[in-house]
């Protein structure tokens, strides 16, 4: 296929006037063109500064278009879609039928089983009482399979935000010296994540979750996991006084000083089960058919592990059990929230942070599967779903839930098909809430912390971590950044080194931009990196200079000199090879996304510097937004007739065309 | 010309093999060549890590390649570039004549008679005592002729540093309860503020100026001039009492709350002494040729002033005056530096601020003057050359200095071609440290007042804060904020916030990239905006979406949604108008810079969420870094042989010629 065939529709400006001509059609050779068929550089449509205003508003804040299924629909219709919109719930319940429900059934309780024993074992990582871990299994999610559009989302307490919280709130309070201000923090701390979600998503301002990005949240996650699994330390070796750091230094004297606190006796049991449920998470890993045994090992090692405490609690009297618990629903606890004072500023900012951290997991995991199942989850409405959600919960003795990764793939390997799953599990825990918790008396701690070091391990992603190092070194040093951070500072601390490296990242990449020069393959119009392409030549007299990002104040002194050091650098090969000498230095816009006053300046000076050396600079393709810039600083004129084109070939055409003409 | 003339010379590869081949080459027209004769999307060079590490570094640090001179020398060449890149005094010493010698003297003792007096000016500025002033006119001059590579900056005091360290020293040590504390801090400071210049410099850091945009500078310096300005009302209505707060609400309201101490006579001397400096200096701006007039403007008046006090001292003794003034020479204030104690961090902290502010100045005057004049300033050199000046300086008794705009214009105007005219400046203020300094004595605080308000004056750029509102809206408001911040905060406030916003808007351009839908320009292989070439026109059965700028985590999410979008609004379009149904959305790669590995997991995506639709994602373009991330994340396998290729116009020919052939 030639150059010159081109397959375009003959569909005359606006419309696709002839839909049926499809077929290929030979447009005139250009041989038989005029000379100096140019094709000018245009102007993006004029507007004014109101409307560019809120074009620019409107793709920060509603890059979707949210509205666009309310176009041009009647008032029925409408209402619909806003109440669809607002309570998904409509959306599915209309359709749904028994099939769904049979595979709802079996996932949701499936999940329960998983739900249940984490909930107890991550309300105790977050220094709370493990009933409410049970609470928040209960209101969280009915809330959820209201508001929420994720079909497979699973809700209830996470590890990371439950670590975030214990560690937060115990360096202000001590959890075992005043329970009940530590409890109130707890539900405060709640309410302000809620409404920190919920604001994001009602403010539209979801897209700053991005700014954790996947390379930072592998560290993060990792580092997290770490310090979570130290903790259980505790449990595991039945240590009684632990350190109340969180740090992984701290943590470690701590284990080796209370050497003679060791529990041969928890250690054993710990352990015994540790590696019961790792063998299972494998196999469920490895099999994916045989998830059920990995999903149902904790509950089932739960019921063990209570039952041989209870059986021969005479011997085993030292191991930590979590003891009586209250049976009945959850109680209100919008007496506990605590709205002055002198620690409302933490509760404050661990709401900030956990509520930060929880939306990033609840998110990222609900774009997953609804990525993997082909739907679509709006970001923005899942903010408010979820932060609605905690607010409700900190009214109901609940603390911060979220979307959990490993339950809610479960969810969907037990077949949940709607936040139906979510709801059928809600009963389960009601049931268990009302008539089951004598039961979990002689439950030992140490079965908990076997539970969460199972659960965390998986956070930890060496293939991820592998990859980043393969395919981006920069990326790779934001995770291993942030997972320092996390295992020696702090998790807050950890996570701002993780944001601020990613950061500098951008900041980086613009302020030390890709520059190189292009020559042309021959027999095209195509100009490529010389560097790159072996068959690309240079075009003599011409150097054509390609930049790789927005001319901003950043790098406007830095492009320029590295402008005139390719000048200089060409030069000195044209000495070296006797070439023609330079008269015409292109610049490739192209790639130039975006200039402001300081780049004008630096065109402008460069333009003027390239004059006393008798080299006249070339523009080719500048972007819509450059363009209209240079034209209302008047910088257009000093380029027009010739010194603007709409490639770089034509640019090269012209010239020689001219410059021929000349002679 | 046509499309398929090109005009390249046939330099087989590497080199310029035939060098008067610059002919116009006609290439064998496309008709004759094999179909699919493709242009393979090439990888870049094969680089180790260590080598692409050592690239970005040498990027980074050294993009000016300072050691290019120095390649292929002889060693007796290497040791005088040296010794010319250590001290460029070197470079213009030997061929240095009489002809420049009286251009010099006349530009050298110009800058003498504004800087005399600015010096006095300035040094009350920062709360010091006046002779400061002029020991800092002294041995920073001398010192910077000797290393500086500027041949038009005139170094000593600047109004913003003055400004800056007097507020951050004054809020920590009162200047008139603690005279001596307070004077150390100064040298402290000084000798801080040049480590960090130096360090800068030598460090090979100086980029990091440039991120105080010329946008923020316009509002800082406005906001200070302003500041300033209030200030100096002091003097002017000759009020005793004044309040030591800077920000302008203070101010205005100790202005108004001292009225009863306004003194009469001071206003009428003051005002009208203002007034023909502001006369004189619009002169100076309106006719160059005038200049003279406003640089004498100053010391005339200062002499006029002091004459008019010292005859009528009996009815003018409440006109507050210098008073006596020490002869001699900077002593040596070694002792005064102080490196321990409470007040070490206002001193650091204060070096840093002025330190970088002077720097700014010092630079931005010089790289004006230099591409004025077409000669070339090492940003790097020059810190060096500002650090050292000013370490040297605080050991003999001078705050900190740089080169100040409005006397480098002036030793311009006066036609100073080298660095000499900074040596015949500071040896005229010697001869005034040994022998005039007694006729200061009756000096008037009210002409150093006007002196300051003439000097700052210029500062407030207003033509350039409209270019900037008329060109970009966003440079404006960093404009705007770091003005107001100044204004209504403080000056350390004002800059962080302005260096917050010029952040921002990159971190904005890069969140929220723009993107668009290309088409034909019919007769070309040329594709183009659709909204903004009325021409190009749609390509049947093709989307081809256009993305401007590196896909980072930032906006992996943004562009992932919002290119759905564009494909809805296509299928939307084309519906309308019974078109074509979509089989293929092209993106072209030309203007995204970069990838990272999020940006990656969305092509991935997007690619699985398109097949599902039947639609086949085709990259065009993508640059050196991005072909390296998809070979490495081992994607591209994904994308061969029929989703990569060179050029927009090579996929929709080479993709519609096989459609046709399969059917």
């Amino acid at each position: 296929m030639g150059l010159d065939t081109n397959r375009v529709e003959d569909n005359s400006g606006s419309g696709h006037a002839q839909p049926e001509t499809t077929t290929v059609s030979i447009v005139v050779p250009p041989e038989t063109m005029e000379p100096r068929e140019l094709h000018g550089v245009c102007l993006p449509p004029k507007k004014t500064s109101f409307q560019k205003l809120r074009h620019k508003l409107s793709e920060i804040f509603f890059p979707d278009d949210p509205l666009h299924r309310f176009k041009n629909q009647t008032r029925f219709n409408k209402f619909l879609f806003a109440l669809h919109y607002v309570f998904p719930i409509f959306q599915w319940a209309p359709t749904y039928n028994l099939t769904l429900f049979h595979s709802d059934v079996v996932a949701g309780l499936t999940i329960a089983s998983l739900a249940i024993p984490q909930g107890i074992s991550y309300a105790k990582l977050a220094n709370l009482p493990p009933v409410i871990g049970l609470y928040s299994s209960f209101v969280p999610p009915l809330i959820y399979a209201v508001l929420g559009s994720s079909k497979h989302l699973a809700v209830g307490p996470v590890s990371i935000a439950s670590l975030v919280m214990g560690t937060m709130l115990n360096d202000a309070v001590s959890y075992s010296l005043n329970p009940v201000l530590y409890l109130k923090l707890a539900f405060t701390a709640t309410f302000f994540a809620g409404l920190f979600q919920a604001s994001l998503g009602f403010l539209r301002l979801g897209f700053l979750i991005d700014f954790l990005s996947k390379a930072t949240l592998v560290g993060f996650m990792a580092g997290a996991a770490v310090i979570v699994s130290m903790q259980q330390l505790k449990g595991l070796l039945g240590i009684v006084n632990f350190t109340t750091k969180m740090q992984i230094i701290p943590v470690l004297s701590s284990v080796i000083e209370q050497r003679d606190e060791w529990s041969w006796h928890a250690i054993l049991i710990g352990f015994s089960f540790l590696a019961c449920l790792l063998t299972t998470r494998q196999i469920g890993l490895r099999k994916p058919k045989l998830f059920l045994i990995s999903a149902a090992a904790p509950l089932t090692s739960v019921i063990l592990s209570t039952l041989l405490v209870a059986l021969f609690k005479s011997q085993l009297h030292n191991i930590a059990t979590i003891g009586q618990l209250k049976k009945g629903l959850n109680p209100s606890s919008l007496d506990m929230l605590y709205f002055d004072g002198e620690f409302l500023a933490v509760a404050v900012k661990t709401g900030a942070v956990t509520g930060l951290l929880s939306l990033t997991e609840g998110i990222a995991v609900g774009r997953t599967f609804a990525a993997l199942k082909n739907y679509q989850v709006d970001g923005n409405k899942e903010m408010i779903a979820i932060g609605l959600m905690n607010m409700a919960g900190s009214c109901s003795s609940c603390y911060v839930t979220s979307g959990s990764f490993s339950r809610s793939a479960v969810n969907e390997s037990a077949g949940g098909k709607t936040a139906m799953s979510n709801i059928v599990m809600a009963l389960t825990v009601l049931v268990t809430l009302l008539f089951l918790m004598p039961l979990f008396r002689y439950t030992p701690d140490l079965i908990l912390a076997a539970i969460i070091v199972t659960a965390v391990i998986g956070l930890i992603d060496y293939p991820s971590a592998f990859r980043l190092w393969k395919v981006d070194k920069l990326d790779f040093v934001a995770c291993l950044s942030s997972f320092l951070g996390v295992l020696f500072v702090s998790v807050p601390v950890g996570l701002a080194i993780a944001v601020g490296v990613s950061l500098l990242k951008i900041l980086l990449h613009v302020t030390r931009p890709n520059t190189y020069v292009l020559g042309n393959i021959p027999g095209t119009q195509i100009y490529q990196d010389l560097d790159r392409y072996q068959e690309a030549q240079r075009v003599p007299s011409f150097v054509i200079i390609g930049v790789e990002a927005p001319i901003y104040f950043a790098n406007s002194n830095y492009l320029q000199e590295r402008i005139m050091r390719w000048l200089r650098e060409e030069e000195d090969w044209i000495a070296a090879n006797n070439g023609t000498s330079l008269n015409y230095l292109i610049i490739d816009m192209t790639a130039v996304t975006a200039m402001d006053t300081s780049g004008l300046a630096m065109v402008n000076d460069l333009k003027k510097m390239l004059e006393k050396r008798s080299i006249q600079l070339v523009l080719t393709n500048p972007v819509g937004s450059v363009m209209e810039k240079l034209h209302k600083s008047k910088s257009l004129e000093s380029f027009q007739p010739e010194g603007l084109y709409i490639t770089v070939g034509e640019a090269v055409a012209d010239i020689s065309a001219l410059s021929k003409a000349q002679f």
